[in-house]
């Protein structure tokens, strides 16, 4: 077996050590294990060079680099955790990696389908159409990181298929059971019956074949926890995003047939009726040809520039919808012509976004007809890949004139289109924030958030859980419904997502004042809209209460790598009962998030170790339980950690408004407790100031301290509250 | 663009002419073309070679010979009928065919999901559990056919991708432009929409990647037409299978406990309740263990031969449930572990059936332990590839002692894996008909019939019309229900299929006597049992009754490769409204059959040129037209071509019954019609006797005549009737 394997060599980088390790099979013939000296690319970041890589991959195309600072933050570590082997044959480079009993998968990027990787297999297909636990998805990251607290990066473009401890090698049974692979750090009889079944009691392995190269380079990321694992990810790709303040509002995507004077008297609306709301985005009809793209505005926006700057005034920014596929009466479809792909896309070209020419011919373009009039970002859409609706998109055996195929391309595809759009608002100094429906591996820099046409509410919770393990923002946005408490429950659950996201772009009146299609089109409005519209308008207002705690997580995004939303096995890697949850995630340090589905009036919420606040009812939970709380309609249940400090901003219609920095500081539990906070400049490398409100337990009153004060102070404590353990205990006894 | 690409040798078979045609792309590089000299394989079958093909390929595997008969049946063509091209670069092999205006594609084995395949793309992957249209199937088959009258087989092993049309390369369109590509049988105008919508009305190519092969071999078959085309694929796969007579009667396969008593029981009670069936099937339960398989009896199987004895008193044949992963525990487990691959599933063994020791010791120990003691055949599970039901089945990365990957592996072990059981039935001379999950190129020959644990309906019908493109043979099969209507409909369809197979293997009692799973196996009957019984009785007396007819459309499949269950439109490719049809399909010469779904009491049937009559009411109509008839729930919609000879046989409780040689022979219309039918001495190399029916339309009269007088005779009209269209009109106009 393995006839066709050789001796791979890690001569390039740094000095080799190869020697031949113990056979993995018991067969007649097995491959030649290589044990690589590492490369220390950053602390706690190793680099294993196996053969020779391929010349385009995530790292070699990488427009940001490794982040200079956070890395402080973070134990250091001392060897890299894992033994990594690999191998090369006929078929391409295969990569294997131990996984100890207990040991558990996450990652992958945007999956919908799966939490806990192990037990399956993963094809890392770029797909807009994921249908099926496959692997296939809008932003699949050849990344994971397990519970024993490492992380794996498998640096390459193609589709990478993982096996996660599903497949069994002849004569691997014999071997671990002398004991060669034993260890884990949890004992196996607490491993919930579901565990076992896909023999997470056994040690196993991972299986990676990555197809048709002669080399891999395979990033191994320390802890010592799989948080920090993460954290150094995110690092290494180059820093968590902060977004602008403005992007963290709420935003609304109107009909794709809106004019110019119905935007704007949405917007005018929105303000009578209370309805907050930062950025108003423009759906394909804005263009004079959307499928491809003109990237020119229709005659029905006769003065964008105008529109835009009196949209100014009222504080709401304009996101363009586009995709990068070119229409031939585009003004830039001549230019973009030889740094093109060998085929179309509708027709349209696909740009070659590898190319720097072919970058700047579209960031131009952009800067001159959009920015420059104030437009403050994109949608880029369509930057995915489909094999089945419709069979749309370039196939992979396209080719590019920077040299990559179609399948590297796929992988590449949403990056590199974000940063032809990135080097526009780079070269005039402003930072942007938008929506984009494809990524991969080192995305956690790029002012983006995915998105998806798929609906299901749950897989797009699961989706939020899973974002966080893989440097991606993902917001569950809110379309239709079926009913006004679905369009309820889901405006709760966008509303703690990287984005509050109403994308209205099939109908004509916002959802609340009707969810049903027709109806809403021919503005036959609900008969109960008032009420609904109220409902909705206070999960909105939750929204802006929560600015400056949701700023303040995307700071330690920024600053440290830490995902601002992510699954709770993230947080509580030994407690077992986190190890599959995916319909609850916390945001920030703090919160804890548990959606509540439409049909449900009460749910389990697993809280983790410490003392837990309701949020709504302040009752006071102990953690390491399962709790049932009731979720009236109004309410999505929020659990804070004992211990902190919540900082509420008043209610506010946009972030620009001056009661967005007017808190209400929430002091939980009755010890002493800190938060920080983070006031900026906006620039492109913003100038920050750490905002730390600080609880005296023993004189029972706050305090502010600001870290820089050359920045103007921005927030202000208006009401110090304390939410009591005695009080609750009160409570609960009476 | 395409700078990977190089010039492809056509040099290895015959002499070549490498000439450099007009550039592809009008991009700045292109592929070169090569035209390769073709090599005639069999009348109206070329073979072209680019480049060194792959050393195991379905072809080079192969187990049955190109068929010896049959081509003369096939009208002459004189030259290849499209221009295929092909270039290699660093993906592997690249293939390309124009499509004309018009021309629709079909084809690529067993999907489920889709039918007319042009504007698609097709990775053709194995899969056990395909869950969307992305051309995973149990049984992938790099083979279509277009309506232009050929098709293109080609000879890999790998997951290959057809782009059918979707595809649009730069600078093809100015090329279609000008003329190039111009043609197409059908005016366009004559398209409708939906056809328009995927651009069939321009011109187009099927591009088809086959990734890391250094060659490829195209085999090109002609027509005239789709049909013919189809034929000759039959007929270079060997041949299609004549099944013995008693595989055409009702299977059913018992609950997977039964012991050897509750089986002898059940037959016991089928004679008695006068359930038609030939063969009992049985299922994981009677071996010693079965995830992986022993292959020895169980305790609950005291005496096996003496029960097949007992059986065979009553005409029951027994069929084994099996998969190929061999447990330790299995006497052959040890003799097969240096021929089997290098991962376990279910930690057995992968045995690899490449290699001919390990065929034969397969082949011996199922005829020592099974065949000897009278069992007729096997059902062969588990034996196609899962990625996403629990990552069960070996890795794509997986090697095998013949050379083979698992990529390979996956696309030839279902064959392979029948072969092996093949070469213990034909030592001792003798034809089997069984079942098999997983197959692709070539598999006319086998006497296997598909299934999925698939269960939707409409998709399992689509699977029948689908199925006649590629050499295949599916049962729809029946299993549980959600109420008795749709166990009828079910039933129904099954009935005109390849198998007529009620799979019972989780109900102690038959799906008529309850549907509700809980409730049969805890023997609580259906209050109206006896009614629905006594429904799907008659059902199955309709199998019965078609043998005759069923038996002689296989031995037309055996003789000439036409495949006795396929699509409208391989009879009538001109015909637009049959382009799409996938829930109508064609039973033999003269049969045309429309399922009915549960929840229908009338259905919409086109039927195609010709004049058709309602095999129940006997209603004449006209052809090319759709008509909409009632189909209450005892009757499937039936509809018999006019000029054409129906032999029904009396109804009987199996195929040895001498009822089932006694026919009414329906004569539709009032002309001369003449139909065959066969006599067979079943014999692995049959004698067969064909024995025509004739109607004199002058004389109003029937005659018998036998080809050949050796055979004794078995069939006897016992009545002529004539359904006249002269009465039919009466009807119409009363």
């Amino acid at each position: 077996m393995n006839r066709r394997d050789f001796l791979v060599s890690s001569a390039i980088v740094g000095a080799s050590s190869i020697s031949k390790g113990a056979n993995l099979t018991s067969g007649s013939s097995a491959s030649p294990r290589v044990a690589p000296q590492s490369n220390l690319i950053a602390p706690g970041v190793w680099r294993l060079r196996f053969g020779i890589p391929e010349e385009k991959t995530p790292v070699s195309t990488r427009s940001y680099p490794i982040a200079a600072q956070g890395w402080d933050s973070l134990p250091a570590v001392a060897s890299h955790p894992v033994d990594v082997t690999a191998s090369l044959n006929a078929r391409g480079c295969h990569v294997e990696i131990p996984l100890a009993p207990g040991e558990t998968v996450y990652g992958f990027g945007l999956q919908l389908y799966s939490f806990l990787q192990r037990g399956k297999k993963k094809i890392l297909r770029v797909n807009a159409d994921p249908r099926s636990d496959s692997g296939d998805t809008h932003a699949p990251v050849p990344f994971y990181v397990t519970n024993q607290g490492y992380g794996i990066y498998i640096d390459t473009a193609r589709y990478a298929t993982f096996n996660c401890g599903n497949a069994h090698r002849k004569g691997d049974k014999a071997e671990s059971a002398q004991g060669k692979q034993s260890g884990g750090s949890l004992p196996i009889d607490v491993l919930p019956a579901a565990y076992r079944s896909i023999e997470m009691d056994k040690p196993s392995r991972v299986f990676i074949e990555i197809p048709g190269v002669r080399g891999i380079d395979v990033y191994v990321f320390g802890g010592p926890t799989m948080r920090h694992a993460v954290q150094r990810y995110n690092l290494f790709s180059g820093g968590g995003v902060l977004p602008p303040r403005w992007g963290l509002g709420v935003w609304y995507r109107a009909k794709s047939d809106y004019t110019q004077d119905d935007v704007l008297k949405l917007a005018s609306e929105f303000r009578k009726e209370e309805i907050p709301c930062d950025v108003i985005g423009l759906e394909p009809g804005w263009q004079t040809h959307s499928y491809p793209c003109t990237y020119v505005w229709n005659g029905t926006f006769p003065n964008p520039k105008e529109m835009i700057s009196q949209l100014a005034t009222s504080h709401y920014r304009v996101n363009l919808w586009e995709h990068a596929f070119t229409d031939r009466q585009s003004p830039i479809h001549e230019p973009l012509r030889s740094d093109s792909g060998d085929y179309l896309v509708w027709n349209g070209l696909v740009p070659d976004f590898l190319s720097p020419r072919a970058r700047k011919i579209f960031a131009d373009f952009h800067e001159q007809e959009h920015l420059a009039i104030g437009v403050s970002g994109y949608k880029l859409d369509e930057c995915d890949n489909s094999d089945y609706t419709g069979g749309w998109s370039f196939p992979e055996l396209s080719f590019f004139p920077s040299g990559v195929d179609g399948e590297q391309m796929h992988s590449l595809f949403g990056k590199r289109y974000a940063d032809a759009i990135q080097e526009a608002f780079k070269a005039r100094g402003q930072r942007t924030y938008g929506l984009i429906r494809s990524f991969h591996a080192l995305a956690a820099p790029y002012p983006f958030v995915l998105y998806s046409d798929l609906y299901d509410h749950r897989c797009f919770i699961r989706a939020l859980a899973n974002s966080g393990f893989s440097g991606l923002l993902w917001t569950p946005e809110v379309r239709d419904a079926s009913n006004p408490e679905e369009l309820i429950r889901r405006l709760q659950s966008v509303v703690f997502s990287p984005m509050a996201l109403i994308n209205a772009w099939y109908i004509r009146n916002p959802p609340w004042k009707q969810v049903k299609l027709e109806e809403n089109n021919e503005g036959r409005l609900d008969a109960n809209w008032e009420d609904i519209e109220a409902t909705c308008r206070k999960v909105l207002q939750l929204r802006m209460r929560f600015i400056p705690y949701l700023q303040a997580a995307f700071a330690r995004y920024f600053q440290e790598g830490i995902p601002p939303i992510r699954a709770l096995v993230l947080d509580s890697p030994d407690d077992t009962e986190t190890w599959s949850i995916d319909d609850q995630f916390l945001v920030g340090e703090d919160l804890l998030v548990a959606p509540v589905f439409a049909g449900e009036r009460q749910r389990k919420v697993y809280l983790p170790a410490g003392r837990w606040f309701d949020f709504w009812t302040e009752q006071r939970f102990d953690g390491k339980q399962s709790v049932t709380v009731d979720a009236p309609l109004e309410r999505i249940p929020l659990f804070v950690k004992s211990g902190s400090i919540l900082p509420l901003a008043r209610v506010s219609a946009h972030t620009d408004d001056s009661m967005s920095w007017k808190l209400e500081a929430r002091v939980y539990g009755e010890g002493a407790a800190s938060t920080d906070l983070y006031e900026e400049d906006g620039a492109l490398n913003p100038k920050m100031n750490r905002v730390t409100l600080m609880w005296s337990a023993v004189g029972k009153s706050g305090s502010v301290k600001r870290a820089d004060n050359r920045l103007s102070p921005q927030y202000e404590v208006e009401l110090w509250r304390l939410v009591s353990e005695h009080r609750q205990s009160d409570q609960e006894s009476s």
